[in-house]
């Protein structure tokens, strides 16, 4: 089962489009696609021939850019499901596929989960690109305060300022050619790896199809551009893509089992637990990843997928932990370990962290949705190379000079979480007098040189990360939120610690903080403001507790963080609904119905529902009586018809898929005598009765879906909304006493929703 | 906000229908009841005056013993929401009720977190039941072995073999007399006290009404009965009435709040949390309850819910922790600390004793059903106090000999679960040189009869447990299920110590079992044991893997038991795909729709719609022409009947319930002047035209629902249950091309899921 095989299938399988874009769909339908309208006809009399008792290829699959009906897709599995438990009773090879097809889902996850060893390779790769800095190891001497590591060749000692220069400039250097490699890798082979990948990853969870977003161009191009663009030095993680990384590999991984491969919601399920497995493998949280997928990712969340997500991530952290092949420091980020208690006082500075996370968060989203905006209006969307060129250069200047902003997002947080011990020579820890661990810690000389570093990286990095995120290289925002909110959270604690000394005597501080004690803990603050500072811009909650609470492994810390988590999503809250991903996903116009926001309006079907009033008459089809060259296809645009008894009743009998009646038409055509253009289509289960000379009718009752979902015009639509939501449905018809009136599709609701909320309804963009 | 305050509001809410039953619903839905439907009429022409625009009292509240409409419960609080928003601004009065109507139910998470301080009173209250053990303290010389703590006042100094008679005869009379007292108070106050209780939290979750199944008696009577069940010695446990318990302090507390006081459906969202605080209070784990409470007791989970539950939990958790009254190991139940390694090759026991516990626990379900039913349907049934009595002799007599049966379960378990350190003088550690922890560790003596005892008390536990369960008294199955696999764990723990001792050369323990390591700890295999047993029983997995992985804290333990819990699932599945909970729910005949069964048969919604073919057309109720005599109501025992167009044509308009109907027709008679037997009712937007001397018609479209749901006769029966679990619905109308059919309840899909496999359909006995 090597890599090798999954390329041949996925060669013979796929219909590459262009560079980088696969088509996983267009060939998965053949043999179970249209098995629910031969099941739904099993009542119907058995001596009707229906030319379409053999499934066309393509009918039942979706185009690109297009909902899926998730309602169709279950019940697709349910009857394929059916059929190999009914012939499981005939004999024992059945019997063993039957059981092979129960375990296959378990299976898949071994893998998905295995597939964490694939981050040895990046966390590898890391390593080379990393040491580039290295590799002219020009200011040796130098070497106390500069990037330089020990290990270096020392080919040219050079010493004071020259050295540093030369440093300096070798480092713009390299951050130049690394952003560069990055922006023109994703651009020449796969344009879809840029960014984090979440906003996508979320609208494809909710059944949205964009086809090549998870193959393998984007699995190898994103994997190596991740590690060259985090190389670089701009302002970005490596978690959030790793997400999308991990859910290229389950999609590739789908389709070594047909039961995922043919089918879109089963491998959405996958693809949710992909997610866990991905902040598993990132933070060696498996609990919390599978909550963050649960919470934040995932839009139909069975109890089912919650186990095998459980599973995977399991897998994953727990192969991760098995080989540890660089030591334990690189592979979960930043896990820490103290145990000094806090006291309810600090309630107070955690929940100022919280609001200083939610107005963070609420002031990040609108500051970089502008600026996209800007990006995708203005002529700067031209230049992505230069842009972040630009970006890259200007990080790189202003970053090199400050120790804080030099080292990776992932080390600066790692040193501010910690706690100073005697061994510790960071500058953070330059107390006056470091002899005893537990003796009291005034601020020296070094410390406060450390505070206005870190001062000054709070605001380099709460700006460049606005400008950075969204750029066309992949981007998290995990780290650098984090790195935010543990600046602040240090530059508090330390606050706090140095207040704690000099007035131990206060009576905010009596009776717990002792002249003597160790009282405050800066690295909890920092922690602390981590999570406010994500919390405020992703605007998770239990699953960020979650995650921090593995990393520290100490239930006593869970409630300052709930503290601050919790303030900051309320205060965030406070400035608009949105995390970063729903305001990326409305940006980019995806048609995603949020599941946490309650649909808060009074409108009624009827409200919402095409044909408006003064627009012409909903297009339908009657049961019969129309011809194969009168279909409503050609002169409209409609990606789906009603059918009903007849044009005066206006009775509902079904639905059919406008590119289902193209294909079935198409091959009607092809490979059936006497079909033309005057030949009826009829709906219905017996024949009508026709003249003698007419050509023989086209029978597509087969195509139809016989129970399609009808609300009544005054139901309202926080219920027709929900109905939406829960079935996951792409349209739903409008009745009114029996009569069909319209149509609702998701787009409808979408553009409702944003006119209602004043902005511009033709922002939906896809179906 | 004291408990006189809550009775007070209680009493005058409530119609106590008799001893310990409450009436929490009937008064319930005086001022939102049907503001929805009220809100559908906003269409309508206002000149219009409807007699109902002040909603009745009564309309839309539900009678006991039925189901619930979570769409119209939901539409309800989001027409009560918007109302509020509406008016918030207006005026600053209404803008602080609607910040304090956002916050309420947070503040209410926060009451029902910290109720947790109820469970002190139980603590204590056991210790007080405890003691009267050693009241008596008749054999003080004899204390080595006996159950008699050293503080007791010494009155009767006895030695030798009269002493252990005596003292046999006390710990007879003691377990007798609070078995009885038990079971006489649950008789006498509150029949609902009795049993785990989840079964039915499950069910109320799902939308049922059992009325004063959470009500306050329920809640003193169960603390009290709890305790001295658990005293009396009888082979149960208190984690999971515990859970009942917490339900019932949230339901209490939902009484402050209006918004959770009138609705159904919120306060089923409160429920659910109120289930994580149970077991967050029980094991001290509140990431394991809030999962426990997603994946085994709650049918509808928002997030929303999910950020609530564990609010609440923590807050519970955080409580218990820092007011701490008893110590450590009093509150939260086995807290155990060790980080022993385990090796790859341990994977075989551990899966060993998955398969232990999902034999034992479908035995277990089989073996308890059967027992429940003969309760049900022979004499059994109608002596339950002799029936207590009988086992808690039984239980007393076989169990004092053994010192590991009469210990209570949680110590048990407590000592299974530690390791031997050189202080345990515990007989388990009878090894024969305790000198050094790390040296190797033959069996003496001591561990000889340990593990006979052990053995012994395996098969006592076994088979006490299943009669035990289910009888009228509190009863949580999670100790007495843990005891089973904690004692097997270790007996198996024990063996594989012993082998690797005696044959650490054979090739399974060579290169991790040097022969002077400890390289196995039965300590562990106890916890995989219980976990497995636990999972047999109840199905829980990830939730139990949590709840385990949070009382160590070690994420090392996290494999062994995922592969336990998830063999022991698979391997009890096989021979029955229901946990515990659901086989009493059925047993009981509970309308429960389980959400994890996928529905596997290919019927259509026309086989399971009413009325079948034979029988009379279905119930209608025409828009206009039916007179106040003519309605239904009286002819027949529906409990909803669709309106049509016309009897001629069947199309559908709205769906009416009979309560409501009877409640309006009622009211419009008393106190609307001129309605007569021959008024007619209409449910048209406009009056009929009538001739002059006839009544005035009475309008009843207000109380109709105008957005019924309906499916079409060939939809799939598995989507049409999708849809029913959905979307929490009553009933379902069956249309065939835009004519009703016949309309689909809850209770109809239960009994073709009962009657498909071939169980007595009419098992199913509520709405």
């Amino acid at each position: 089962m090597g890599w090798e095989f999954w390329t041949k299938q996925l060669d013979e399988e796929e219909l590459v489009v262009d560079g980088g874009f696969e088509d996983y769909s267009t060939t998965t339908g053949s043999s179970s696609s249209s098995s629910r309208a031969a099941g739904m006809n099993g009542t119907g009399p058995s001596n009707l021939v229906d030319p379409l008792e053999d499934p066309l290829p393509g009918v039942g699959t979706y185009e690109d850019f297009n909902t899926i009906d998730w309602v169709r897709e279950k019940s697709k599995d349910r009857d394929r499901h059916r059929e190999i438990t009914n012939k499981s009773r005939q004999s024992t090879v059945a019997l063993l596929h039957s059981i092979s097809d129960a375990f296959s889902g378990w299976l898949l996850m071994l893998l998905v989960g295995l597939m964490a060893v694939l981050t040895i390779a990046v966390v590898w790769f890391h390593l080379v690109v990393g040491s580039c800095y290295d590799f002219f190891c020009i200011s040796c001497v130098y070497s106390e305060e500069s990037h330089v590591s020990a290990s270096c060749v020392c080919l040219f000692p050079l010493q004071g300022a020259f050295a540093y220069v030369v440093n300096y400039l070798m480092y713009i250097f390299w951050a130049l050619l690394f952003a560069f490699l990055a922006v023109t890798l994703v651009r020449a082979f796969a344009p879809y790896a840029c960014g984090s990948g979440i906003p996508e990853i979320k609208t494809i969870l909710s059944g949205f199809i964009i086809r090549g977003y998870l193959g393998k161009w984007t699995l190898i191009i994103k994997t190596i551009t991740l590690v060259l663009a985090v190389s670089s030095g701009l302002s970005l993680g490596k978690e959030g893509p790793l997400v999308h990384v991990a859910c290229c590999c389950a999609n590739i991984l789908c389709h070594l089992f047909t039961k995922y491969r043919k089918n879109e919601a089963k491998r959405r399920e996958v693809l949710s637990a992909a997610a866990a497995v991905g902040v598993s493998v990132a933070f060696g949280a498996p609990i919390g990843g599978v909550l963050f997928s649960l919470e934040e990712v995932s839009y139909y969340f069975p109890l089912k997928t919650l186990w095998r997500s459980f599973f995977a991530a399991l897998v994953a952290a727990f192969t991760l932990r098995s080989i540890n092949p660089f030591g334990n420091s690189r592979l979960v980020l930043f896990y820490v370990e103290f145990h000094a208690p806090w006291h309810l006082v600090e309630l107070a500075p955690f929940i100022l962290l919280g609001i200083f996370g939610g107005l963070w968060g609420a002031l990040f989203i609108k500051a970089n949705i502008a600026w996209c905006r800007k990006r995708k209006s203005t002529i700067l969307g031209h230049y992505p190379v230069i842009e972040v060129l630009v970006v890259a250069a200007l990080t790189a200047i202003i970053a090199y000079p400050n120790s804080y902003t030099r080292m990776s997002g992932a080390e600066l947080i790692s040193e501010l979480f910690n706690d100073c011990s005697l061994l510790d020579s960071s500058q953070l820890c330059g107390y006056k007098q470091v002899m005893c661990i537990s003796s009291d810690r005034p601020a020296g000389e070094g410390l406060y040189t450390a505070l206005w570093q870190l001062a000054l990286a709070l605001v380099f990095k709460m700006m460049i990360t606005v400008i950075t995120f969204g750029m066309k290289v992949p981007s998290g925002l995990f780290i650098p939120s984090m790195a935010v909110g543990a600046i602040a959270g240090r530059l508090l604690g330390v606050g706090m610690e140095q207040l704690a000394y000099y007035h131990h005597d206060w009576f905010i501080f009596k009776g717990w903080c002792s002249p003597g004690a160790d009282c405050i803990t800066p690295g909890l603050y920092a922690m602390v403001g981590a999570a406010a500072c994500l919390g405020g811009v992703t605007r998770m909650t239990v699953s960020l507790v979650v995650i921090m609470f593995e990393l520290t492994g100490g239930l006593e810390y869970i409630v300052p963080l709930m503290a601050a988590t919790m303030t900051s999503k309320w205060v965030a809250d406070a400035f608009g609904r949105e995390g970063i991903y729903e305001a990326h996903i409305r940006l980019n116009g995806y048609p995603f119905l949020e599941a946490k926001e309650e649909f808060e309006y009074s409108s009624l079907a009827v409200d919402v529902m095409r044909p408006r009033r003064a627009d012409p008459a909903l297009a339908v089809l009657t049961q019969e009586g129309m011809t194969v060259g009168e279909t409503l296809v050609e002169s409209t645009h409609y990606s789906g018809f009603p059918v009903v008894v007849s044009q005066e009743s206006q009775r509902l009998v079904g639905f059919v898929l406008r590119r289902d009646l193209l294909i079935s038409i198409d091959n009607a055509r092809k490979r059936q005598e006497g079909v033309v253009s005057a030949s009826q289509v009829v709906f219905t289960e017996h024949a009508p009765t026709q003249p003698d000379d007419a050509p023989p009718p086209l029978r597509l009752r087969g195509i139809m879906d016989l129970s399609p979902f009808t609300v009544t015009d005054h139901t309202p639509m926080d219920i027709t909304v929900d109905i939406f939501r829960k079935l996951g449905l792409r349209q739903c018809l409008v009745t009114h006493n029996g009569r069909l009136l319209g149509i609702i599709t998701k787009k409808d609701i979408l553009k409702h929703m944003a006119q209602i909320a004043n902005r511009d309804p033709e922002s939906i963009l896809f179906n």
